[in-house]
């Protein structure tokens, strides 16, 4: 029964609710060494998990994914010191104002209360999430996937343990261990408990949590990121623009999927660009026009502007205007990251205020899309969703805010 | 279908989100015009939904509501000159700080796009939510209840030529004119178009689109809101606020349901507060142990914690400490304004720091949550839920963020 998880949940967020930082400070450290403390016994977990995955034919990139060792288990240790370390959001006040008749309105940073994070494979995630939520006064309710079970088990009871030496309520996190699709269901339907839904994932369990949950969803992930490359660009930063954004990592949210070409540029700049990528072997999708201008290129189809791979492949179009170029990006993108590499002034600008996505860049790798390249120390995830919040999520983004009001017996 | 007029919200989003804030001023005041010119027509489409309504049996009280006449026209016009004066949220860049690599990352408000708002009754919110939409650089698309069809459609079309004779889209606002259930699901579905959905109605319209929505929804309205009368409070303004939050406005969101008094002070202050009570005839519904004390209270019931009565009714609560009332609060409240009467100064920041509501006060009455009252020049609902808006909603709330980042070729 979800139910009594969510109440337990909301009882341990309301102590956290009154916690000083030093306090969460304290239970973020004795969390860290209980996973260094735990470290075979997580192990032990792993390898269950690992010996199960080979049996159903688990893939090597996936495999690796879940694999823990000590070094990892260190690793995800060292991730709860580092948030520990950083700025406790909560307690801010955001404004305070005395209005005319004499009551004295604040705006506090408060915690959102309980969060729920469903996530697939990696295991490291159960720290990781554990971490930004107790830091912003939050407790979690984790649903992870079926394939790391007994890691997430055993990492999140190491957790509850850390946090019960030192006093705290063990309920900051708690790990639903029924995986079914009937229990993630009845999760993204606790309203009464749960203040907000994450979900970390492919599309696939984005969509099906945006579809089913009637708590509120914050959408992370999908990118569908273009480089725009204008008329008066540089070719050699275009150039490394394009490899770093599409080669130096093709599996992540912000790894660019599309380039948009300026006519004017097209003739010269495809033959560079096709040479570059071919070192990666990158498969490009290209236009019609672009098939004429540069041999080489396969035929992209209508389905390609809205892909996102994943992979070495990415789609081209060509465009007459920087106008085109915009209208095209807005209407195929994921709301994610895009870049344009201009020298115009005034395109910058446009491209800035026009195109509607979380970050939007001039001259720079769409790969910086990220909590820690931003500054924020640590993210959740990164929203492609307007409300709430935009972009990366650090700390902040995991809280709200109440009104807190002074009078002396005002009324209406 | 409502895809059709989606595209048409979303391309005079686009042309909205580009305009300077004194072209905006220029729509908002043509929009008022236009509604004072055709206060005539307006007034006779209304006569249509007034028949219908009287035919139909329409209590007194929701006629009246729904009534418009030229005063009344005049006034949505003065409102939408109100929020013309206001100042635009939009553009505002919260913070920009330059990374080590160099990129400099901003982050800007921006206008979330297209709003969604489904209502009930009232005509005058046509106009009241296309303004503050408009002037936050959102398109809106619109449905209010069947009742007022008729009137809706001659604001809206009113507003739609004062926006055509200055040259603005006058897709800015759209009003869905199938009243039909079907209809309303589909646009809660229409997560292509729709950036954010508002409710405003009662607790069934807010249930129905939670449940169904898959566009991201900001929950409005319910409140059960309390006050809690400390030992140290002083009666004549415990008694001043409970008659003004309970009698004031009954049929409000911010009206107060609900009283929960300290054991210390039960005996001598029940008799007061029924006395005062006595003469708005409002009805008393007592725990056990109020009952004892007074005489003439009625027996609550289980059900009666949890109301949001928006009558002459408030239930009552002996509380024997201020944790139990916090938790009593905590357990039936809606999340909307709650106020503690006291003078003790550690049971004022407890109360504060520890109820969980979008509006937390001390010796002041729960009326005051609202846009206009808290300053914000006017207001598109009242958040109940933690997620991007908490409390009154102005400008501000119907805006999201932006990161733009200047580069000069940066990697990773």
């Amino acid at each position: 029964m979800l139910i009594e998880m969510g109440k337990r949940a909301k009882e341990a967020a309301s102590l956290l609710n009154t916690l000083g930082s030093s306090k969460k400070e304290e239970g973020l450290k004795a969390a860290a060494r209980a996973l260094s403390d735990h470290s075979s016994q997580i192990e032990k977990a792993n390898e269950k998990d690992m010996e199960k995955a080979r049996q159903n034919g688990m893939s090597q990139g996936l495999l690796d994914r879940l694999a823990l060792d000590s070094k990892r288990i260190n690793a995800m240790a060292e991730g709860l010191l580092e948030v520990a370390a950083l700025e406790d959001p909560v307690g801010e006040v955001l404004s305070m104002k005395t209005r005319p008749n004499g009551l004295i309105i604040g705006q506090k940073r408060v915690p959102l209360g309980v969060a729920a994070i469903i996530y697939e494979a990696r295991p490291n995630v159960t720290a990781d999430a554990f971490g930004l939520c107790f830091k912003s006064g939050n407790a979690v309710i984790l649903k992870g996937g079926s394939d790391a079970l007994h890691s997430n088990m055993a990492i999140a009871e190491a957790i509850r343990e850390g946090l019960f030496s030192v006093g705290l309520p063990q309920d900051a996190i708690q790990l639903i261990s029924d995986t079914s699709r009937e229990t993630a269901r009845e999760l993204m339907r606790l309203n009464d408990y749960v203040d907000v839904l994450i979900p970390r994932g492919g599309a696939g369990l984005i969509k099906t949590v945006v579809e089913n949950s009637t708590v509120p969803v914050i959408e992370t992930g999908t990118g569908n990121c273009h480089v725009f490359v204008d008329a008066s660009a540089d070719f050699d930063m275009a150039l490394n623009i394009i490899e770093n954004a599409k080669t130096q990592r093709i599996g992540v949210c912000n790894a660019c999927e599309s380039l948009v070409i300026h006519r004017d540029i097209a003739e010269d700049f495809l033959p560079l660009l096709a040479e570059r990528l071919k070192k990666h072997q990158v498969e490009i999708r290209g236009d019609e026009e672009a098939l004429r201008l540069c041999p080489g290129l396969v035929p992209a189809s209508e389905a390609d502007w809205g892909q996102e791979y994943l992979d070495y492949i990415v789609s081209l179009k060509i465009a007459g205007s920087i106008e085109e170029a915009i209208s095209h990006i807005n209407r195929y993108n994921t709301g994610h990251s895009e870049t344009i590499v201009t020298s115009d002034y005034a395109n910058s600008q446009k491209f800035l205020n026009e195109i509607d996505a979380a970050a939007v860049y001039v001259n720079a790798s769409t790969r910086f899309t990220d909590g820690n390249q931003f500054g924020f120390g640590a993210e959740i995830g990164i929203s492609t969703q307007k409300l709430h919040a935009r972009g990366p999520m650090g700390l902040k983004e995991l809280t709200t805010t109440k009104y807190i009001i002074y009078g002396n017996g005002q009324i209406r």
